[in-house]
């Protein structure tokens, strides 16, 4: 078992995945917003804020995904046929958790993808709420399920 | 108490930073990449390798930090005095830790690109160690500090 | 009178504001997506669907904004103390409205910022609804007003 | 007939074309700046800077269809085989006219692609002549045809 | 011969790629960084620093590649199989030599994205020397090489 | 003498500019494309054409400089008051020689915003005339001036 993004010397390296077959890939990733009850209700008293705040979320969370190669050096640029950011209010954490589908007929998996609009749209919330929480937390940011089937193509 | 980034009407918007003073702003955020014990092996077995992985993922923080206003939707797009970001193996977790600090003189304070770089640092290193566990969690990520003081020019 | 953006050759150069002042300058723009009947009131029927379409846009043109250096090539990239996007239904087109305001303490003015929102929150409602009229026009694009007054700390 | 970037919810999200077939799809769209007489006078005198100014919009369009993915928050990032765009003095207007044409084999069309190069194009005259004239109107933006072929390997 | 970026009036223009066929492409470029002895011997006396040096250098060629079609304005916007880039210590030059290796499966050549992988390395290696020698020199940037052969699928 | 972006322990880092003052900084770059004789004649024999590869050139370079801070991991994100690039053609070569000039009010220098403009330019050229010359070679990008003098508001 080996680190696939270092060569053999150890060096950072950018995997080669021009002999991958194109697929169907999915994946679903996952993480939450932990705040105060005070910010939380604030969040969910406002009406139609309330959806805004998560309109936000969401919107920046799709965008986010579609920069992941922007960001994280050794991901591969790719199309995505679609990415799907949902963010919802949770009363038990008190949060907001946030879910994020992309896919691809790729040669690479999509995992980074839907784990920065996680991690993007978690920020977001973050930022809308920081005036009336400082004390926030981002956490279980997490890959959920990856799948992949072949094209109808082949 | 309210939500400074909702108008009136509930709807979201940018705060209006023009009327504050320019003053030297750091923020201090953190987080973590909680991973297997034997992902956590291969990284720390590595000499030379686990230097990488962990350079590239402050180097990722950095340019992270840098695109902070271009990837959440109502900050302030802004320059930056530094940002440092450290990525350290822990083996209590067993996981990285990143700590992330960021600095300007101006006119609205630099949390953001703190989290910013955390998240990006934390997405990077779960990039590259993804091959070998599939069942990483980004967790923890958080402010650690905020403080202003006056400019030396006032 | 000379085009401010060509040199003494007729070549295209960036204009120096070095010698500028600092003043708190404002922009307005505004600008339609004309559209069929049938589609207005698609996005007028659909209750929290309308508020997505227009918040979208508006998200939309706030980033795309903070973008502006980036797209046009002699803009200076520059900070921004607010953007504002709002974007309303008009049933006298019929269609979206969009106004936006972009203010900045700076050296150069910021109409190319309101614009610029204007036009990504037009293209972003073009996008959305494109799949029921392929007829919508964008237009009336325009800067409303220009405002500078001096610094507070002058 | 419904919008197709709500989901059943009322929700904003992107459209998936995983099922899509990869076709050969065209877009043509246009737009026009109209300016002053005075103004279109000093761009049509310039000789060489006339040249400027149009080929620096046709430079900026043609990036700006690049970029259309990260501005259009629903758009799908994609691949171009080709992106074109003409700016050119038209008398009658008085103004400048901007036509773009942007093709790709691929499961999603293209008319975004040409209608942001159009706007871009668009912003970068109004920027370029704004010194002379503060009442330039964008307008006429609209998808002039759309097209799709199969692809020769079908 | 003729330019193939200049359409039959000599103006500017994208390649259009539709009609090419999808093939395994790579391309190698290099260049080096010319300096002091002094500041060379700096880099290769600090161990670990050495290596953040050449490793910062090695991840900015990689995300400067992906960013090709952002900077070059008649690029096209394409996936990458991969790039590799490799920073070393030349006691000769003295200096420090970057190859840089892209491939793609695709319609066009990447002997931009290699070229401007190492144009992005040599700049980021001058940055982080430039404090101790302020004659450095960025030359002999060129391809190496250029192949292509037919996809597996064919 | 040491390297100002490692720190004690020789890590990457970015340097503090908190503490330095604002002044007026400038820095001029440059740098030349060598090509074959046959690829000068082609680009000084086409007139307008001409024209528009340098104008192209020019044009990515000075979006390229406003690109600097993304695609140098150290370099600061700054504002720019002005960047001028002029590309000209030089029988002696034969090639293209790039010079760059980036001025700005800021607590950091600009070369590294000069000398990014020539490199994105220089390979603008490259890219639009290597379909008649594989052998062309950017070389001697350098800085050639770096000067500071104190704000008129000081």
């Amino acid at each position: 078992m080996k680190l696939t993004h270092l060569d053999e010397r150890g060096r950072a390296r950018m995997v080669d995945v021009g002999g991958k077959p194109e697929v169907n890939r999915t994946a679903v990733a996952q993480g939450v917003v932990r705040m105060s009850r005070e910010a939380f209700d604030l969040i969910a008293a406002q009406g139609v804020a309330k959806g805004d705040v998560l309109t936000v979320a969401e919107v920046a969370g799709v965008m986010g995904a579609k920069r992941t190669g922007d960001l994280i050096p050794l991901c591969h640029p790719i199309g995505l046929d679609v990415v799907q950011v949902e963010a919802r209010l949770e009363s038990d954490l008190p949060g907001v958790r946030v879910t994020a589908t992309a896919k691809v007929m790729g040669r690479t998996g999509v995992e980074m993808e839907a784990l920065t609009a996680v991690a993007v749209a978690c920020l977001t919330v973050y930022d809308m709420v920081k005036a009336v929480d400082r004390r926030m937390v981002i956490e279980d940011v997490k890959l959920v399920s990856k799948t992949k089937r072949p094209s109808h193509n082949s």
